[in-house]
Formats: C-alpha cells, sequence, structure tokens
C-alpha cells in the first residue's frame, strides 16, 4: 500500500485555470453566486471530470454533489473531503474552488498511482457557502447536519424574491437524495481553504494546521435622535444619532486592545438618515461583529458592546436599541484530522504551522457529526472576498500535496 | 396717513390651514416638493387669493411669482416681501409658507385699513427655495439677483430627470417675465421665517430682528481602505476606512469648540461600502456642513477638518480624497431693514431680541440688490426640517402683526 502519494501540478493548474474561467471579472476575480448559470456550468464541469474518474455523482435535495471512490470496506464510513464553488460577488479565485480542486486533484492522484484505500473517499462541493445570494451562510453543510431545516432552506429568497428550491430546479440540482449526514455516517471531514489572513504569510509557511475556529457575536444597533437643520441648531441644542454612532464605534473599535490579543471587532454596515449633508442625522443603524478564540470574550462582547453605546447614546442624549443578532461558540477542530493534516504536509515536504481560523467554514457544521478539521494555504497580504484575493501557486500545489496525504491518511487504518 | 396697521388674525389662521391642507401628511407636515401637483395647487390657491385682492399676478421664467399693490408714487421702487411655498419631503407646515401668508395677510390688512403708502408693496413666491426635488437652495432668488444663470437653472434636473423646465411648463408656471432683479429695481426685500433654532424661544420673545446669516463651508470627503473579512483580519492588519471615518468624524464634531462659541460641525451624510456585517468596510463617504457667523472660522474651517482626516488616515492605514464643495460668506443684513423690523415689532407691541441665521434664506440672494432682511419667529424645541416643526400660533400672529407694520414703515417715506 501507498504510505504517501504525489499530485500532477500540472492538471492541477490546468483545471484551476479552466474552473476560474467561469464567471472570471476582468479584474482577475470570481464573481460566480451560488445556483446561478455561472454555478451550474462550474457544477457540470466538475461532474464530468468526476465522471471521467468513473465516480457516479450524486446530488441531494440542496443540490450538495457527491462522488465516492470506493474503499477496500465497503461497509466503512467514507472519508468527505471538499468545499465550495459559489462565490462572493467579485470575490477571488481561491475562495471555496481551490478547495474542491484539491479534493478532486487528490482523487485524480490516488488514481494515477492505483491508490487503494481502506475506507472510500468522498469528495463533496456544499450549495451557497457564502450566503452571498442566499443570505445564510453555509446553508448546504448547515441542512446535511440539521442545524438548519430543509424546507426553511429551500424556501429561502434571494433578493429578487427567487427561492433556493426555484434556483435549483432551474439549473437542474435538484437531486433526490436525502441531505441528512448522521453522526456516523462519515468517518472525518476535511476542507482545504485559504488561510484568508495574515499568518501563514507572515510566519513564511505553506501550510496551516488549523487547530479551531473563533467564536462570534453578531450585533444591531439602531440610535435615534432628532432630526435638525444643521445650521441654527447649536451643538449642545443637538442630538445627533451620527454622533452617537461614531463615537460608540470608534469605543468598539478599541475593545480588542481591553478583550484579548486575538479578539477583532468590526462595524460592517452604518446606514445614517435622512442622510443629508445639512441635517443633522436622527437614525443611525449599525452593526457590530466581534469574534475570538475565546469563549469567554465572546461571551461578554454583547454586555461590553452595549455599554459603549449606551454611554455614547447618554452623552449625546440619543436613545438606542439593541439587537443580539447571532453568536456562536469558539470551535476546536478533531485532534485526528489535526494530525493527518500535519502527517499529510511532513508526507509533502511542506512547512506548516498551527493557527486558529477567524473566519467560519463548512468544516464547522461536520464538526457537530464527525471528525472534522482544515488545512490552509497562505493568502497574500490576507486579503479575501475582493478580486484581489491571491495565493503563490507553490503554496497551492504544497497544499494540495499535504492534503492528499492527510486524506489517505484518514482513509488508511 | 396709518402710522400702524392690525392684521386679522382669524383670517391668517384660515389661510394658514387651507394652504397646510395642500401636500399634508399624516403626522401633521406638509410635503410639497417644487413645481409638483402640490405645488401647483398652492400656487394657483395664492393667485386666487391674490386676484381676490384685485392684483395682477405675473410669473416670471422660472415660475417666481409676483404681485404689486401700488403705492402713491407709480415711479417708485416697490417694498418685496414673501417667501417661498415649497417644503422639505414629509417638512413642516411653517418653513417658508408661513413668510409667504405673511405677506398676503399684510396686502388684506393695507387694504383693510385703507392704506395708501408710498411705494407699491409687491408680494413674492419663490420657486424651489428648499433645494430638495431640485438640488439648489435658494433657486428662484439666485437666478433672479443674476447669481445662477437662468438657462442652467431651467435645466437642471430632478433624480428622475426632469428638468425644472420641464416641471414648469407641466404645472403651468413657466412665465414670459424676466426674473432678473437689477439694484435698484426694488427698494427693500422683508421676509418672515421660523427661526428653525432654540434663540427666541429660550429668551422667551416672539420676534427675532435678524442681524445677519451664518456663513458655511461644506466638504465631502472619500476614505479608501482594503476590503478584508471581519473574521480573520487582525486588527492590526487592518485599513478599515469606517474607523478612520468614524474617527475623523468624532474630532470634526469637536471643532466647533476650538472653533468659535457659535460655529456648529455637522456630519450629515455617510456612505459605507461594502456595508456587511462581516467585511471590513473599504470605502466611507461623508459631507461636512461647518457654520459660524465669523468669517475666519468659515475660512479656517477646511483646512481644520482635513488636518482631522488626515490624521484619522494616518494612524488607520487609510488613503483619502478632500473637496471643497461650497462656501458662502457670513452676510450681514441691511439695518435700514433691521431698524424697520424693530420699529414694526414695537408697533405691534410683539416682544423682540436680535440674532443671527444659522441657515440661508431668499434674503440672502435679495441682500446683493437691494437693502435685504428678515424677521424671525420661535420654533418650538428649535426643530425644522421635520413634522414635528411647530410655532405656537401666538407668535405667529405677533410676528405678522409685526412684519405688517415693518412693511409699512418700508414703503412709507
Amino acid at each position: 500500500m501507498a504510505t504517501t502519494v504525489d499530485i500532477d501540478a500540472d492538471r492541477f493548474r490546468e483545471s484551476f485555470e479552466a474552473y476560474s474561467a467561469i464567471g472570471a471579472t476582468d479584474a482577475g476575480g470570481l464573481h460566480r453566486l451560488a445556483l446561478t448559470d455561472e454555478d451550474r456550468e462550474a457544477r457540470d464541469l466538475l461532474a464530468e471530470d468526476l465522471d471521467d474518474l468513473g465516480l457516479t455523482v450524486r446530488v441531494d435535495e440542496l443540490g450538495n454533489t457527491f462522488a465516492r471512490r470506493p474503499g477496500r470496506d465497503p461497509d466503512a464510513a467514507p472519508v468527505l473531503v471538499g468545499s465550495h464553488l459559489d462565490s462572493q460577488p467579485n470575490g477571488g479565485r481561491f475562495d471555496g474552488q481551490l478547495g474542491v480542486l484539491t479534493a478532486l486533484e487528490t482523487l485524480r492522484a490516488f488514481e494515477d498511482a492505483g491508490v487503494e484505500t481502506d475506507r472510500p473517499v468522498e469528495l463533496v462541493n456544499w450549495t451557497n457557502e457564502e450566503g452571498s445570494r442566499f443570505q445564510q451562510a453555509m446553508l448546504g453543510s448547515s441542512v446535511a447536519v440539521g442545524a438548519t431545516d430543509l424546507a426553511d432552506a429551500l424556501a429561502m429568497e434571494d433578493a429578487e424574491g427567487v427561492t433556493v428550491g426555484e434556483a435549483l430546479e432551474r439549473i437542474g440540482y435538484d437531486g433526490d437524495e436525502s441531505p441528512t449526514i448522521d453522526p456516523g455516517d462519515v468517518h472525518a471531514y476535511l476542507e482545504l481553504h485559504v488561510e484568508q489572513g495574515p499568518k501563514l504569510e507572515s510566519s513564511g509557511d505553506s501550510v496551516g494546521v488549523v487547530d479551531g475556529v473563533f467564536g462570534l457575536s453578531w450585533m444591531e444597533v439602531r440610535v435615534e435622535g432628532q432630526a435638525n437643520h444643521a445650521g441654527p441648531t447649536a451643538m449642545h441644542d443637538r442630538q445627533d444619532a451620527l454622533v452617537a454612532a461614531t463615537t460608540a464605534a470608534g469605543e468598539i473599535h478599541d475593545l480588542p486592545n481591553r478583550l484579548s490579543e486575538d479578539a477583532v471587532a468590526t462595524v460592517g454596515r452604518m446606514d445614517v438618515s435622512p442622510n443629508s449633508i445639512n441635517v443633522v442625522p436622527d437614525e443611525v443603524t449599525f452593526t457590530v461583529d466581534v469574534r475570538s478564540y475565546d469563549e469567554r470574550v465572546v461571551a461578554a462582547a454583547p454586555d461590553a458592546v452595549e455599554f459603549e453605546v449606551a454611554t455614547a447614546c447618554e452623552r449625546e442624549g440619543t436613545t438606542y436599541e439593541f439587537d443580539r443578532l447571532w453568536s456562536i461558540d469558539p470551535l476546536t477542530f478533531s485532534p485526528v484530522v489535526r494530525d493527518a493534516v500535519a502527517a499529510g504536509a511532513e508526507a509533502a515536504g511542506a512547512s506548516h504551522r498551527r493557527l486558529v481560523s477567524g473566519a467560519g467554514h463548512d468544516a464547522n457544521y461536520m464538526a457537530q457529526v464527525t471528525e472534522s478539521g482544515m488545512l490552509f494555504v497562505p493568502s497574500v497580504d490576507g486579503i479575501t472576498h475582493a478580486e484581489s484575493e491571491f495565493t503563490e501557486w507553490a503554496d497551492c500545489v504544497a497544499g494540495a500535496e499535504a492534503f492528499a496525504n492527510a486524506t489517505l491518511g484518514l482513509a488508511t487504518e
């Protein structure tokens, strides 16, 4: 039995270029929203590539797509490998797609080398990971593990009122398999992804062994003041909603310094009303996203944020509403998968380090039903969700070879 | 010859209610944008009321509407009195309309009392004072004094691409008189308006004798950073455009404390991109409005604001563009008109004080060609440009009686 496996870097590159052409943007990015014509074209190409490997493609009721390469033991639970083919609006070419193509190259490399694993190895392409078109990220894996109801998922609408179910039917990916994955159905889940942060680049490593994922807390704040003319209203007579909001935002941005070394806080959205140059704003709505690997920080964040909002509003004489939108605890990935990734990197001769992910992935949901983990490759300048997202090709190859070997390890008793 | 004149408070109230019904909002405000069907209806009612007084209504090429009550001397330049009938979107019932109806009541009161003035007294309703539908405020008076070219004004478009010229024609107010008012054409201009600030209310006076108007400086700032995922990007690796913008906004709001006692600074508009809860913002555009009665403050404002923007951007690692949009010097009104207003308030038995206006009015442009001035009545809580804008009726009556007497004084040698 093979103990290591090599990938074909040229073939891997050719596939990457071919898939990157589907939904390519002029600025070198990718615009391939979930369940659009571009997504269908990429899915069709994947089905063709899997068919060329002699594998049967299965599509579940949510469009999640699977293909299983048999192992020696027909009853053994498979090792599931993959990621997602959908992109952000005007996003990058690496986020998601690189993980699916690494899984594809892994199956091809196994075939080349005549590798026979104990367990089956199964590729997956998850539906609507980005949550851009249909506003729930990681939708496919969420339904698979039962965190989201299938009927609810199918009824979700995009901005034009098209449902997931209608969009699936339109592109011909409304399969008939049950999407449910129960504990025991899958032996382990492994996903390669770009880091989307600067850690690997700054340490100069090609492979990141992901220990776990930041928890997060999402909040929405609505500040209400009094609209007034920007001329005759003296500063001390104002209840300016934007003064209160920007004051609070300044303090919120400083919170990570007080909370923990790894914490991040982002005010990503801010909407001002009436948003006119000569009117004192009477209403400002803004969101807050706080993340950390420390569960105490995630738990404490809403109170800390609300304190800053209350203080700023008290000073300006405005009122506020504070909503806790969503919260998830930090996640620790399976030591079994982490060890397999580290061993895979060793086998591929790829330099590696351990790190924590600031972003969530389908691997998060899969951790609810199986040994789950991830392998990261570097993001140049840490940039992601942008057309300038980039990973050096040598790192993609090193990461893919580490991934193939990690998969081999997980599928071999 | 009459030395004082009384107004008819009941008739004044009836007219106010009748005009307030045209474009009334459910919340007790007024939504009567320039050159809409509602504006036409109010203009038609005014023409009817002037016709009932036996006066000839003249409409100029920009829709500014005039009606002249003759004086003893047919060659004397008239005293021009009036304001505007257009409103802000969901604005108040007092802003503008109260000034036109006070001028109308003045003419009616003169008629009742058989007053014969030396000079003619002419009423004016200016087109598009608010600048809400067509985005140049005080358009009618600006064209009248030659500050804006008539052809440019007629070509201005609303958000739907309808031009001022088309809108005038549609409502039948595309008159054929020349809008030009040259120095010497008008003896004096007087306008009653709500204060839109808290000074009269806090001193308990019914009438404000307006010394002059704040100067202003308008700026637009565009901050550019780097979009990134709100999770994996450490705080010190970010160039967050909203962090720079909110930091700068905080300092800008503190500028009045450092600049002068009367200065005000407003960030009224702020647009964030991509404006998503989990993406570090890469672009924020915001406006700054600084006003003062001190011309040195107005002149110094752009440099002071840009310094704060540059400092905030330097700290966050973002870049910025800084545009000086518009600037006007503080204005001092005519002592002749100020004295007439004070004497009018005395004649009406109305308590009065001097004050400075934070907002610009048509009287500003008229000051370029004649003795110009204003009379303010109190704004409850200083609120304006909002449906809750309110002035106690007793103050409206006191102001109108002071106005009628001031007009009488100006029209009498």
